[in-house]
């Protein structure tokens, strides 16, 4: 299947190149999500329900310091339906914050870990499921994006943030003290990187969830399908009061990565051609800020590698006269990281890798694809640093430079959760916000 | 064997890190060429020998548009020394020059070639001796960097030089009219990009060179091993007239590669550590370009992977809290590249592939490696273009921010030249330049 949003042919193509970008989608995820959008939210007449600062301020103060009992969608068992239960959420310690959530959202990666395949990504992710599954019941709050947080009250030390404050949190940090922090060029926070193995706080390496006492764990440092959770002060993006929650929640993960993939490191110059592997949230959002980049709509042509007896970087180089210019793998398949790597230019191509790998992969190429000046970078986040670049986004979006609407094809409420895990499984959404007070 | 030219210990090392290079050598080649520097030659006396322009140009003129008769050194068989021959040089065609060779020199690369060993290089190199042995005598001009060259005369179409004028001949040419010349980013010249296979002028696809009527190849478009020879017009960098002929000769090569691969592509900030992978000319030239940068003399350490049994990027992450920041590898072997790529530091640590790899060799890491937020490049020519930059980059060894002295270890006569591949091919000599007037 070969489908183009701009339908075009190669001439039409090749004339264009200079002039706009070139989205090649090897996954046909946006045109099965647009043509089977889910009409049970009619999105354009959703409202923004977050309260106002003042009264949310007031709201929370009574609740400082004690244990909040609230709903939780908890994971009892891998890849079964979240169960909405009462838990406790104790009050947050030094350096930590416990939000209100209003809305939140789940991507690929939730449904990776709630289907308990992490065993198969390095490092991190191995035992997360088994280990807590075997001795606990266990929570997991699958949390990737998610906003529609008011801080309801602040631990020991936390001077940034006080009630009221409306916050993104994002499942990886910034201490603002280690050397990654201080670097300008990277967002990977020695104390507060992504740990998705880790279950509990910081502070005193235990969890502040429980039901009826027994401790239920955390995940990755957010948890925010629960209608309180308690948040590490470094993992919260404060932004702007007036941003609509109920959009901007869903810069906590994909979109921000997609987007910063492209202006912080792919960093196309106007009129060059990119080329996208995977048209899931972070590829569209690559694609979108491409496109914005080019001050034009800019998917011009759709590769389906399935269609060609030939490597798909091969493909590719002829349609674009030897190789595009920048290109950024959404997908994490290790033959899709080398067709990106192999597909860009000699002499100034830029390959980003944005997907995350399997454990046993290897990346492989011939050495002079490389000293013919390619250049082959990866990037976790894309590169933004929570707390300083994210409340920037958010501006972003705002100031009209940065379209979300068309990201969210699904809203659902919270006691229908399950249902945005459907979706996400079957390829129907690209991204579905769950409301927690619907 | 370990060695440090600013002796360290491991705490004294750290604690420098952050306020100068580390240089880490993979070959203990600097340290023997230095032991066994040849003193059949007092560089200190070495006296500018190049006539002045004016002088040369009268001279010159005289012979324009004739077959010049002069001196050559034949490669007639692969492997067995060159012989001194007499040569018909012939007048240059359409954008071409004819040069008067004063100094030039050689490098691995031409021994390499010399040796045929090509065949095991993808590409470009693979048949040309054995296609040009087979069927005629063959002259393999091995220029990988020379000087000493003054315009003879030049063929329609050049506006650029004149009779008189100094210039470096380059391997790789810069033809400022393909899109690689219009790139702010490249320097693989369409037109002019290095081919080891030709050994015919573009012009014609003939050679200039012959003995009694028999032709003579050339060389990756140089051909400097010869009293005169003729180059394309894209492949001369025009010099200050002033620069010592018999020192700047080397920076066409693998002097500028190293300095390139530092200052253009690795760009290493104030205080941040490197680490060199192989300390030949290139290698040392990256420490050299690190050390300016510096502002200090900058090799702290050396690491012999021989000396410890894991692999020398855990070796060096040891050393260095986490990896270095930049690396620069100059040798060609494959673990080299693999190594300098996983010892540079995740968020921000980006390594340089420099070293010509063989044909059958596959560059091979975790792609979590490149997730980590590490950068890999690899250059060719340290991307400079090189009539665009190479004036320049003697400039700076004019103002003495460069110095190309050290580098000097040896001087021969043109009638001796076989003792500079001698030199080489036992690892004696940095650089012997070659007198062709001596």
């Amino acid at each position: 299947m070969e489908s183009g949003i701009v339908p075009t042919t190669v001439s039409h193509l090749l004339h264009l190149l200079r002039h706009t970008c070139l989205i090649i989608s090897l996954h046909q995820m946006l045109d099965s999500a647009l043509s089977e959008r889910d009409t049970d939210t009619d999105l354009s007449q959703s409202k923004q329900r977050s309260p106002s600062s003042s009264s949310s301020e007031i709201a929370m103060s009574s609740t400082a310091g004690q244990v909040i009992k609230c709903k939780a969608a908890v994971a009892w068992e891998a890849g079964k339906p979240l169960v909405i239960e009462e838990v406790e959420v104790a009050p947050p310690q030094a350096n930590e914050v416990r939000v209100k959530i209003l809305f939140t959202s789940l991507c690929h990666t939730d449904v990776y870990f709630w289907e308990a395949k992490a065993r198969d990504i390095e490092h991190t992710l191995s035992e997360t499921f088994e280990n807590l599954g075997r001795h606990h019941c266990f929570l997991a709050y699958l949390v990737m994006k998610l906003e529609g947080i008011i801080v309801e009250s602040v631990g020991e030390g936390v001077t940034d943030l006080k009630p009221g404050d409306h916050v993104l949190p994002v499942f990886t940090g910034e201490c603002k003290e280690c050397r990654h922090c201080k670097s300008e060029e990277s967002n990977m926070c020695d104390l507060l990187r992504i740990n998705t193995d880790r279950g509990v706080m910081l502070n005193d390496g235990k969890t502040r969830f429980s039901i009826k006492g027994q401790p239920i764990y955390h995940f990755v440092g957010t948890s925010t399908f629960s209608e309180y959770t308690v948040v590490h002060v470094g993992c919260l993006a404060k932004i702007n009061p007036k941003a609509p929650l109920d959009k901007v929640c869903i810069l906590s993960c994909g979109i921000s990565t997609g987007l910063g993939a492209t202006l912080n490191v792919a960093k196309p110059k106007k009129g060059q051609s990119v080329a996208v592997f995977g048209l899931g949230a972070v590829g569209l959002a690559v694609s979108s800020s491409c496109c914005f980049y080019a001050k034009k709509f800019g998917v011009t042509e759709f590769v389906n590698p399935k269609d060609h007896n030939k490597p798909v970087q091969e493909v590719i180089a002829e349609l674009t006269d030897g190789g595009v210019d920048r290109a950024v793998e959404c997908t994490g398949s290790i033959q899709a990281m080398i067709s990106a790597f192999e597909c860009v230019h000699d002499g100034w191509g830029v390959a980003v890798l944005v997907g995350v790998p399997s454990k046993d992969d290897a990346f492989k190429t011939h050495p002079m694809n490389l000293l013919n000046e390619r250049t082959l970078k990866g990037t976790f986040f894309g590169n933004y640093k929570p707390r300083t670049d994210i409340p920037g986004v958010v501006e972003k979006y705002m100031n009209k430079e940065l379209e979300l609407e068309k990201f969210i094809t699904h809203t659902v409420p919270f006691s229908e959760i399950n249902k945005a895990f459907d979706y996400m499984l079957h390829g129907k959404s690209i991204r579905c916000i769950i409301s927690m007070d619907a």
